[in-house]
Formats: structure tokens, C-alpha cells, sequence
């Protein structure tokens, strides 16, 4: 049945963001607690029970009104299965299992981080109105959720929107933290960005203010870029070229309505969103027209944002069927 | 409404390839008419029209009771325009009206031949009870088509599915026809994997079987090198090593139950689809679980299976709606 109120909880290494909307969409109240990593699956999940019942009561719901969308870092399987929760020092769980038993039973749905943010920002951000879209999430890793009509695909084994190790430098040496050499992650996640900034410089000795920034960051190198500073320009569109690659390949298989790129790096703005689309089409020649790259709008909100959709989504998917009359 | 009888329609270059299904998917007749290119899209789709009433005649069938499936080459748009209709020498044209027009109205629709023979291979073929599957036709080119949720993913720009286009290669000198560098296609079509063997030679003194072949196929270099030509083993793993790692990217994109490897190299069987296999596994390193790596199986039926398939499907859509009460 259709709820009144929609969690999105998002489960992060360090806090847990939670969020109590209306069936509508409207956000009604946020909140953050700590992460009880290391204790065990009651401690976080049983944390995260109260702190519903709060939200709940605080808003004049009941928990049998409610159901809720978890937003978790690491690949989820079409059962909500996990083999490896890394944020939280859990392996083979079903976290919607654990927190809709501590809940009397209410509808819980897990999805993967990035999933959640995609879902969240065709809702409410960036790619508002679009049904097809990629999110690409550039922060300490890269990444990635794919929409396809309105909905996540997570994939069969739980590897759908894995973008961050799409594999752009066959010839790289340094390995990747996946096992793998030449992932996306290792030239456009924030630390992949300062690694090319490195491998620039060590390539010139042309004067750059990269050099005399400690601790250098992605950011920087944005930033210095924006100024024109030629080394840091190289070291952008290396990044952005890699990233490019991936788009393109993106493109080529489902090719969606829109990309968003979100996470921390994305702060970089217009300067990266069009050096990123510049680079997607120099890689997709086929056609002349192609995805419109945006950037993500909702920040922090995206996960609890999708989250709830999610769960709004799964619980409409659940009643279709008796709404049809069969 | 649903309808009797389904046509499926695969318009080559050469010949028209059509098929009428009955409702419960039995092929009843098939049949194989010239393609007069050069002359107008009424000189082909003419002869089409012609060919479809005698087939529904001669099966007992009015074409009011009959959908069609059309399976074009090249890229064909989510409102079922093609920019260029390679095969045809036609541009700028929307198959499925014409061919309805001229039909009586009777409710056509076109669609990509990969994503025809993708079809057609989940429901009739290697990837048959999957509901998402990608297929890879290694062919005179490389070709694909998408499968998710039991639907094919066309694409907001009609590029879904191009898998042949995507790099796997940034850092190669020749050029593909698409104007791109590093294509799979270069690598993994039939020219390419013969380009591949050339190459092997070239930097080598060794002998092979496959420098006293002339000419020499993609079909020598694979029996050579299931009789342990070390070359022409090199040769295959160097090609299958490429197709590998656009497998491994698209796990990381859409994640398929299954990955349907046809056309006509695919022919080398089960050497090749081991190969292929093991060259994914070795790229998409984030799970322990991956797509099942299948062979196609309807061979030149594939795309008027898929495209009756899809007729069917999109006849089915149609109704949705009023099916529901609504």
C-alpha cells in the first residue's frame, strides 16, 4: 500500500543522515547521527530505529504509516543483498532486512549510495524531468548510478553504475584499490585528479602554482586551472579526458537523456561540466547529438533525497499489480 | 489492441528477410525478397508491403490482424527516426510509417537490427528466460543491443547498444569509421581481428599457419589457434582481450544476467566464448559474480525473430493502459 511518509536514511562511515518526507516529496525534517561502526549490526541499526521513531513522532507519523529507502556505500544485489558493507565493517547482510525487523515490519528498501544520489537528483535536482540519466560522482572514489525509465538498475550481481572502474587506460601501471589498472577512479576521483596534477609536473619543469600548494588538492588544481595556470590547465584536461572516455562508452550503451556529475569535485562548476562534455563527444562520434552533461544540484541531500524515492517507487512497484484489478 | 499475427521484417543491404509469427511465437513461414537500393524508399518498402500481404494471405491472416517488427541497420531514435539509413541509401526517414502507410495503417515499428537480434536471442535463443542481456555481434563490424527489464534500451540519441564503438583503445593510430581511435570494432569484428593477426605477424619472425593463408579470415585465425598456432593464439587473445574489457565496462554500466556473443565470428564457439569470458573476468575485478558469457543461437533468424518480438511488445505497451480499467 501506498505510505504517507517516505525515510531516506543514508548510511555513511562516520554519520547516518536520515530524512522524513511527505508523499508529496516535501523534505519535513532532517537529522544526522553517529555511526556505530565496529559494533556490530544492532548497534547501527538499532540506533537508526530510534532515531526513525523519533522523526516519526516529531512529524505526527506513525512508523505503520511510513516506509524506508537506505542509501549504503558498496554494491547492493536486485535482493538487497550485500556482500560487503565496507563503510560499515559488515560483510554478507541484507540491511533493509535488519532495520524492517527493529521497525515492526515497516517497508525497507536498500540501494547503493550512488544509486540513491542518481535517483535523488532525476527527482529533485539536476536532472529533474529527465527519465534516462548516468550520475557520475566524483569524490574520494568515482561513483555511479544508472536510471533507465525513472528507475535504478543496480544489475544482477549488484555492478550496475560501477563507472568509477570502468577501465578508460588499459596501459596504466599503478593498480587501483579494485584490483584492476587504469580504472576511471584513478585519473577523475579527487585524489585520481591530484595524481595526474603529480604525473604533469614531474613531466615538465615549467613553474606552476600546483608546485607551491602543500597539501595540494583537486580542488586546487581546479582552481588554478580557472587562472589559466598551464600545468594545471594539462593536469584538468587529462582528468577530464578519462572521464570523457567513460561518458562516451556510457553513451554507447544506454545512452541516457542526461549525465549528471556530482561530489565533491563537482564544486569545480562550469569549467568542469563543459571540459567534461567537450571531451564525451571527441570520444562519441557516431552521432551528432549526445547526452547533456548537468551538474548535480542537491549535495548532501541526495542520498536521503533518493533513498525516500526509492522507497516510494518499491512501494507503488509492490501494488501494481491489485491496482490493475487482477 | 493485440493482435493474431506478428511480422518480423530484417531489411538488408541485399535482401529483405521477413517472417510471420503467430501470437504464441511460432515462426509460420518465412521469406527472403530482394532489397532495391538506390530506387526510393517506395521501390523498397513497395515490395515489402507486397511480400507481407502474401505471406498473411497465404497463412490464412488479414493484414488488420497483423503488427510488424522492422530491423534496420543503424542507429533508429526512441521516436523510431533514423538519421541514416546506411543500408538503404536513404536519410532521414521514419521505416515503421512508411511501411505502415502503405500497409493500411497496421502498427509498425523499426528498431536497431542488433537490438533485434538481442531480442530475439532472450526470447528465442542463447539468452532465452533472461530479462536483461547484452548482446555483441561480432560481425563484418561489431554491433549491440541492450536488454533491461525484458525491453530493449534504444537510447535517447539512438546510440544505445553501439557497443562496436566503444574505446577500448585510447592509444591507437589507425582510425575506425566512425572517425574515432581504438574502436572495439578495430579490434574485435571480423576486419579487425584479421588486422589483429597482422600485426602479431609483423612483430614476430615465428611461423604461422596464418602467413600461408591468403586471404585470411577471422574463421583461420580462430581454427589455427585451436590447433595451438602460437601466433594465431596470440593473435585470438590479443582481439578476445579487447572484447574483454568493453564486457567488463559494460558490467559496470547495466550489469546483464547474460552477455549473447553472435555473428558470424562467434561461429569459433566455445574457444572464443571461454576466451571472452575469462579476458571479462580479468577486467571487472569489484565482484566475485559476473554475467554468464552464452553464444548466440538463431543465426540469421535472430533479427525477424526479434523484430516480431518487438512488434509484439510495443502492441502489448499500447494497451497497457486501458488493459488496467484506467
Amino acid at each position: 500500500m501506498d505510505k504517507r511518509y517516505y525515510f531516506g536514511i543514508d548510511i555513511g562511515g562516520t554519520t547516518v543522515k536520515t530524512g522524513i518526507f511527505s508523499a508529496e516529496g516535501v523534505l519535513l525534517e532532517k537529522s544526522e547521527i553517529a555511526t556505530r561502526t565496529g559494533q556490530g549490526e544492532e548497534a547501527i541499526f538499532g540506533d537508526i530505529a530510534a532515531e526513525l521513531s523519533r522523526l516519526a513522532h516529531a512529524n505526527g507519523a506513525e512508523l505503520s504509516e511510513c516506509a524506508a529507502g537506505i542509501d549504503i556505500a558498496g554494491p547492493v544485489d536486485e535482493e538487497g543483498f550485500m556482500e560487503r558493507g565496507v563503510n560499515l565493517g559488515l560483510d554478507e547482510l541484507y540491511p533493509a532486512r535488519i532495520l524492517s525487523d527493529m521497525c515492526g515490519g515497516m517497508p525497507s528498501f536498500a540501494l547503493n549510495d550512488a544509486n540513491a544520489a542518481a535517483l535523488g537528483e532525476i527527482w529533485q535536482g539536476g536532472g529533474r524531468g529527465v527519465s534516462s540519466a548516468v550520475m557520475i560522482t566524483l569524490g574520494t572514489g568515482v561513483g555511479g548510478g544508472v536510471i533507465q525509465g525513472g528507475r535504478v538498475i543496480s544489475g544482477t550481481h549488484g555492478l550496475g553504475g560501477e563507472i568509477g572502474h570502468i577501465c578508460v587506460e588499459p596501459g596504466e601501471e599503478e593498480l587501483c584499490s579494485c584490483g584492476g589498472r587504469g580504472c576511471l577512479e584513478q585519473y577523475a576521483s579527487a585524489t585520481g585528479i591530484v595524481r595526474m596534477a603529480r604525473r604533469v609536473m614531474a613531466e615538465s619543469e615549467e613553474y606552476s602554482g600546483m608546485r607551491v600548494t602543500d597539501p595540494l588538492t583537486a580542488k586546487d588544481v581546479f582552481d588554478l586551472a580557472k587562472k589559466g595556470d598551464a600545468l594545471a590547465v594539462r593536469a584538468a584536461d587529462e582528468s577530464m579526458d578519462r572521464l570523457g572516455r567513460a561518458m562516451a562508452m556510457i553513451c554507447y550503451v544506454t545512452d541516457p537523456e542526461s549525465i549528471i556529475i556530482g561530489g565533491g569535485v563537482s564544486r569545480a562548476g562550469e569549467y568542469l561540466r563543459a571540459l567534461a562534455q567537450s571531451k564525451m563527444e571527441k570520444y562519441a562520434r557516431l552521432s551528432k547529438h549526445y547526452p547533456k552533461v548537468v551538474l548535480a544540484e542537491l549535495g548532501n541531500d541526495a542520498g536521503i533525497c533518493g533513498a525516500a524515492k526509492y522507497a516510494m517507487d518499491m512501494t507503488a512497484k509492490q501494488i501494481e499489480a491489485p491496482e490493475c484489478g487482477r
